[in-house]
């Protein structure tokens, strides 16, 4: 098993969920090993990149060989702790909020919204599903023992007061979709997902390479 | 202006809308220069990742005095084209692309979508907002002259089959909510966003916080 202590860079870390997946679907399609040219086509990231990852974890073979995808499927499946179950909160229910727990990350059955919140009284005790959505304002009292993990789908400028009350509430990760950043506790890790930059740097790339 | 010829890394074009949205943030706020440690705590970068980015283009400033924010917001937002409006196509008015209609980018005027398909008859034909819904059957005829951007919000098993009909109508660059890797014209641009990814690697990154 790779060394847990392993000092590795966050943007290293970032990549890890891209490396599993590959390597869990080449090992459906019964492909035992895989050089990291062939890997950079199919995760669209630089062969020099995933080298220099794979080997800041230094037990994962080496390039000119291939890798065993037998061995990345298990080493990083570790690393990703797939096999806990989490169950997540999600904070605002509107068009996004309803579709994310709609789908519920069903392609990982370990990612689980359990509970949702907004201050809307038309949805207040009213759930989606089999999963119910309370008042934001008993955040406290509501949220399961044990839930650390909160999905932030409300308005941009909703963000900044949410946050604190979730960190006193328990949440120590939070992934959300209002792309300005927040201050938060050491202790707080937020993952913002900003649509409208994915688009920008999308057509800034597709530009480039129309005029190449 | 920066040289558009410039040999920029893919990881690095990647990074420039958030640069840019932090940037213009500051100038807002009245701040006229920033170092790379300061930046870095906003946009949670390294300092380094930062600094070599910016030296990538080579004409923003030197880091030990700091880079002028409005030389930032130029240049970035010249590389980015913000001026440009760019009109979209979705593909698949489930859950998400129905919040993905009614959101709309409303942070980018510049961005908008204009035209969405599906293959439910219940939805063919209806509109969201101003937005109508027509056959995904009828996108060849139905996709307006120089819309050349999708947004796939399809199901994760239809999108192998979906790609090639954009490409087929002129699409160029896609955005994808299904992170299964497909095969593409090597003049199609496809983005992928797997939010189970992010949220896997976001509760990777958070226990390793949790233990330390």
């Amino acid at each position: 098993m790779l060394d847990a202590k392993t000092k590795v860079s966050k943007a290293t870390i970032r990549r890890i969920p891209l490396y599993y997946r590959a390597a869990q679907q080449m090992q459906q399609q019964g492909i035992r090993r895989v050089r990291s040219d062939k890997l950079a086509e199919i995760i669209h990231i630089p062969s020099a990149t995933i080298r220099r990852d794979f080997s800041s974890f230094g037990e994962l073979g080496k390039s000119g060989y291939g890798y065993s995808v037998a061995t990345l499927v298990e080493e990083f499946g570790q690393l990703l702790q797939v096999q806990s179950p989490e169950d997540i909160a999600l904070i605002g229910v509107g068009g996004l909020g309803a579709a994310l727990i709609e789908n519920n990350f069903r392609r990982n059955p370990d990612l689980d919204i359990v509970i949702a919140f907004d201050h809307d009284p038309a949805k207040i005790n009213t759930s989606i599903g089999d999963i119910p959505i309370y008042s934001f304002a008993e955040l406290k009292q509501r949220l399961p023992k044990g839930v650390h993990t909160a999905i932030v789908a409300v308005p941009s400028s909703s963000q900044a007061s949410v946050i604190p009350q979730l960190e006193a509430a328990g949440i120590t990760a939070i992934m959300t979709f209002a792309p300005q950043p927040v201050a938060c506790k050491p202790t707080t890790t937020i993952r913002y997902i900003d649509l409208t930059s994915e688009l920008q740097s999308l057509l800034y790339v597709a530009h480039q390479k129309q005029k190449a």
